[in-house]
């Protein structure tokens, strides 16, 4: 019999969502990742701190809507339940280098929503970048 | 009579005494603001993730040892709780230029302790760097 899903596995399953909603480019499914009711923030490399849902959604259209937008894939992701919400760590990598990002999550309408995002480039460029993630 | 101290208040006061060991270099008052049960990690500008409570303190006695290491005063300050857990989120004015940073505080032994840090260079230098909080 398959093992019920744990709080761990159903938020880095959403993680993943995140970074294939960023990779593929899929804004409606980046704005369902987001948290409704709770307040959120995100801080984009190199940006200042978004605040508020609308904000940081209009910067997500931004991002994916632009040809020049990185491609991005995410490895190493850790998740730490603390009480009601999710801490999730990782590494993007980007065509241009390596990030370190943190993404908060908490539950809404029983699924775990990001209610923040923040990425910091790591100084240290991997070479050569990691192959993508199910190749030999 | 005096308001009570809110949760709000609470943390964003242990955010400050973290920018207080910060800039001291007050390593055992960085000591104790950091969670000794829950599971902490760190992210700094250009390092990748740290994991777990000695590796994180680790870092920041290196830190706060270097003659080199930046100045650093905290503005704009905001914090929201999520059920037991509260975010801030802030900009530090470092000599070398501003970062955008998160941290996440959890209840333990009745205070707010740090279990994540997070801080993210933004490219866009203030100029001139802000004075410093309580001068005219």
């Amino acid at each position: 019999m398959a093992q019920p899903m744990t709080d761990i596995d159903a938020v880095l399953s959403q993680n993943l969502e995140f970074y294939r909603a960023f990779s593929t480019r899929d804004f409606g499914l980046m704005d369902r990742l987001w948290a409704r009711h709770a307040p959120v923030t995100c801080i984009h490399p190199g940006w200042p701190l978004i605040s508020g849902r609308e904000e940081v959604l209009r910067s997500w259209r931004a991002i994916l809507r632009n040809p020049s937008a990185p491609s991005v894939l995410c490895y190493e992701e850790r998740a730490t339940i603390y009480g009601a919400v999710a801490h999730v760590t990782c590494e993007e990598e980007l065509d241009s280098g390596t990030l370190a990002a943190g993404n908060l999550f908490v539950q809404e309408g029983g699924l775990w929503r990001l209610v923040h995002h923040q990425a910091t480039p790591i100084q240290e460029r991997r070479e050569p970048p990691r192959p993508p993630r199910g190749t030999a």
